[in-house]
């Protein structure tokens, strides 16, 4: 269930029933090369936490469209939030969720630009509860996911795209996009360039480059990946792997007793 | 057009031809009474920005679902943003929205809650720039709109509901979500309570109380009004009229030429 | 009864005598025109709420001289607080007068950049409460108004200066300042140059402008007024119609039981 | 010259003329024992620095009512900002200054609990210049002094109450405030207590408690002070001493040349 | 060489080589069990940064002394920032190494918790840089690591200790502080108690409960840890591992070309 | 004792007897002239507190090695947090302390920029408890001293140096240094200039110039002192004395009884 197409009264009633989980989706406005769709992050994060609430009898909140993406500013259409933004919002959000009666609150990103700021912000709140400064009304616990990291979609991206997967604009997400959105139809992606050996920088999406040299390094906008690659059947088949992995994990999450009761 | 669902090269062709205006719609996530739908604003400002965009040949941003409704922490489901955190994301997306191109940007809220932050938000970008704290590309104009406030919209929500419109949970927005998520079906609404008269305050929605003592003051949720009128087909009319108040104020906006070409 | 000007045992036989409300005006230190004063925002709040507090027997706190005026920044002798510190002095100046045993603050606003950040530092000081952040002493009820908005104030502006009243640098404020400060006596207004027609933006004083561009649409400092129909003998006039509207809300708001207790 | 009673045209003669100078004077609100004035701080600051520029040829800003006042908190009457709160007013407030066209601005505090505070507020800007985050137009240069601390005042107050001036609600700023505001006369002062050996502090004003231990040390709200000494004959006196010091400070601050310049 | 003990001179001859990296290591104050040095991870931190500096020609700077660990707060001699505050404390010293001359910054952390805030950290620099915040004066790339994660270190510490390395407290660390503070002694550890089964959490160091609650999972202050079999000459062997490990890192990182170069 | 290199038992066990003082030190990373260590600051500073520690039964804390030295910023190898940055670093640090169970807090500064920050930073913690936003578990005192200002390390400073002590790079801090540092031996002084008469400023070590400003008044460095009269054994003497003097103010600090307690 959607929470925001949730009235109060059927929230209470779960959480009579002692279901005081849910699943929030951590999304981005950002470029995806020339033919991605700009909020395919978002898109992605939100499907898969609908999914996986929906199959995990849970709550999924809506997303949050804007993430941290700063090395792609500059860039038509790319929003990005500072980190510190980003936790203030965090803060407040998951505050807000535990004050209204939500325990278990686990993160479902669908950018890897989020991870830092996401981890700092629930690190934030409970350094705010340990330090006196902040007084929760019962015990939060709080988890991050990326909705690719599950063994079903590791898997399957494997199998479907092996090392064109890449950093950004992967054949995953952009495959995911178009299975949810046909009308957009993205065409016209650059050629695959593989990610060039870099001493700077370790492997991974975030190279921690400001957006003039992030621009520089990566003119196309992809990194690593080959969206090219990408289909609308891939993309069903990957959002069911992805959201039976998220299942699972909060499933178990949601059921899981607290510390404090063992 | 949504921005999230339009891709870097679309977003480019419009700047070519001179289109940089764009709506952002700001939301809440909120009790509205009992039945009523958590997401209610948000799902009514999304409607609204993405009719008018389409209606205007204009383009509309992700809403962002989260804003300034503290007087219902507490409440299940209720989430809240600080003031000075919804001020920090819309000032980092109205400087991102610049960096990438944009250079008309309507905020359009579906939340009473949202104006003062949002208001304060665009004074603290320009205090930025006015300081030289900040650079922009090029001029940055943002207009503040709710959906509710045109002529076409006012004058239908008198028709239907007179006096019992009140200030949240309100029969106008109630009505538009049942249109759009017949599914959810809301029922069982408190009977109507007229808003007190009450020397402490001044009429409106925001009335500037803690969650604990506006609980207190409006037990039901309600603040005035009698969502018990809404009907999904007034949905459909106060959808389309809120729209065309909406695309008459965003062209005029888009296309009129900067102070600096004059 | 000016607040700075009181002793603490004066202030709490008010306080034993349930008297616990205060004027709090805000001002603004900001171009006025070439001849206009530039604390012209700070000299009207403080005067009304002085005069509105003696006939209502209450309390006037003095005048906090600096305001969000970004819009003249770079202007000779204009000063400028970032919304955001605008809200945290107020944040902090309501906490303080909350633990030191006042319950209802009016603020009065002499400048309308104020009304904004003022309006979110309420529902930041609730927000704080609300979230488990702060703890205050007892109920704290605020309320915003400009010192020009009551009937008696709207009336006369009218009567004297019909449409050319303007934005800013008004001749009711200039009246008033003239008034109060005989030896001041401006003169060498500019020609009166009357609001231009301007799609980009709504009427009103704060355009949303930085800086720069304000300077290039308003290059003489008045938006739309003619200062030079200013009369001080007006000023008399209209401080005495302004105090008494301002009286007549502080004295109801000062007197109005608390919701707990009805 | 006061600038808040001065226009535009005036200041930008006196720059035309090379004087960028300014004294911004730094008050408080806060209980100065049960019959001293709650402003007598800012009353003595924006005394001091309105004589000084008058007889220096210069010009004075309008006082920041609000100081830092956190030990005198819960008393009737007490505001105080946060250190970090007026910090960010001194920021704004000395950027805007240089935006505006001056280029010296002498901080003159009546309160010793703003000293460090506004001496880390003059250390933020600098270092936000050094760093590359904001741009002043013309080199700024700024310091700071307590009005007792020239030579004239110190001697004047130590012939007139030797050892019972004390650190709070002293004599010396008591008659100040009782020779500006014959109509308050105090009466009824708690009788002298010397300061107590302490071993937990070092002598001064700001003894770095909370307020709830400042209040169990300091009950009647002296620290060492005997105001019943105070008379507004003296107070004449100190304000001619106190003027005579600090104009002396500000006329060589303005007159001298930029290091630049050298 | 370590920078502290280096003069202006000497770094300057290093630049004019070009030779602009620098190794800062991040530590924290924290419990260690009851037996367990409190500035374990500082220590092992610094040797680290500055052996690896000695071996590849670099420089170490002085550590952060101070990390996030709010999870061990309330415990004796604990210390913690905020992940806001130490997000501050770098993005202040990586601006001031690039405006001083560095373009090579490798954050080296011995404590889990400063990860998530260091990574934003970078993140929040860079969106100031992509936002025309802030300017440096040449490009400045920054990698993180912590001092376990190659390939030597982890090899040997997995033939000593095996599966009761655990995850806070370890054997390593506690071997290495051994080693360079054989005056220490720790002895009289804790039984050893494998990390527990918990659906609740990942497996890892933080695990984002509270203070309270983290003490009240982890009463002995070990996390599947089991220090006793810690050895001072372990400790020699980790550290020359260890060692070995980050100077190929930052040889590397230091020699790379910048990508605008290529 | 050095805290670090102590365990939780043992301080525990200071605890139980009453102990509850600490000393920390705070640093600084800056320029002490060409051939002068970039850590003389922080050296010296963790050498007193170390000393008076080990000489009045007491515990030093790992100094803070990076301070506020923004006039500094731009020459190879200076580090500088910003005002606000160091505050946030001493809040969080002082509130971990006392939620640790320490009482009584000795900041020892070896660096001048440190203190208008470090007695702003107690005022906030201060303030925030004042305020309702942080609750402590027992009464915290604080105290703040330079390791220069007692009379012992005054008088011998005057005497081996007399009035070419200075401001920064003193011959008294590179004495110290060189004691403990003999290895580093910096040679090659600039030739000695006296501190030129500036009627912009007055005497004193921070001068609250940008770091372009104060480079170009001060170009070698040094800011009116003569470090090439700085000898190894002067160092030894000169801590001896300062480790004197600091003990016996901490001594009495620590042994003092609280205020409450009387």
């Amino acid at each position: 269930m959607r929470l925001d197409r949730m009235s109060v009264s059927a929230l209470e009633a779960r959480f009579a029933a002692g279901q005081r989980g849910i699943i929030l989706p951590l999304g981005s406005l950002e470029q995806h090369g020339a033919p991605g769709l700009l909020g395919t992050d978002a898109i992605c994060a939100q499907a898969v936490a609908d999914g996986a609430a929906a199959r995990a009898d849970g709550v999924s909140a809506p997303v949050l469209a804007y993430g941290q993406a700063q090395f792609h500013l500059g860039r038509a259409g790319t929003a990005s939030l500072r980190p510190s933004t980003l936790m203030a919002v965090l803060v407040d959000v998951m505050t807000s969720l535990a004050l209204g009666g939500f325990t278990r609150v686990l993160l479902l990103t669908g950018h890897g630009g989020n991870i830092a700021p996401a981890q700092a912000a629930v690190q934030e709140v409970m350094a705010e509860v340990s330090m006196g400064r902040l007084a929760l009304p019962a015990p939060l616990t709080v988890k991050l996911r990326a909705w690719w990291e599950g063994p079903r979609l590791i898997g399957l991206r494997r199998a479907l795209y092996g090392d064109r997967e890449g950093f950004h604009a992967t054949p995953s997400e952009v495959a995911i996009a178009m299975a949810l959105h046909p009308e957009a139809a993205p065409e016209g992606w650059p050629t695959f360039r593989p990610l060039p050996a870099d001493p700077l920088h370790d492997a991974g999406g975030d190279r921690h480059l400001d957006a003039a040299r992030h621009r520089a390094m990566f003119p196309d906008g992809l990194i690593g990946s080959d969206p090219s690659l990408a289909r609308a059947e891939h993309g069903h088949a990957l959002l069911e792997a992805a959201t039976a992995d998220v299942a699972e994990v909060f499933a178990a999450f949601q059921a899981a007793p607290d510390h404090a009761a063992r």
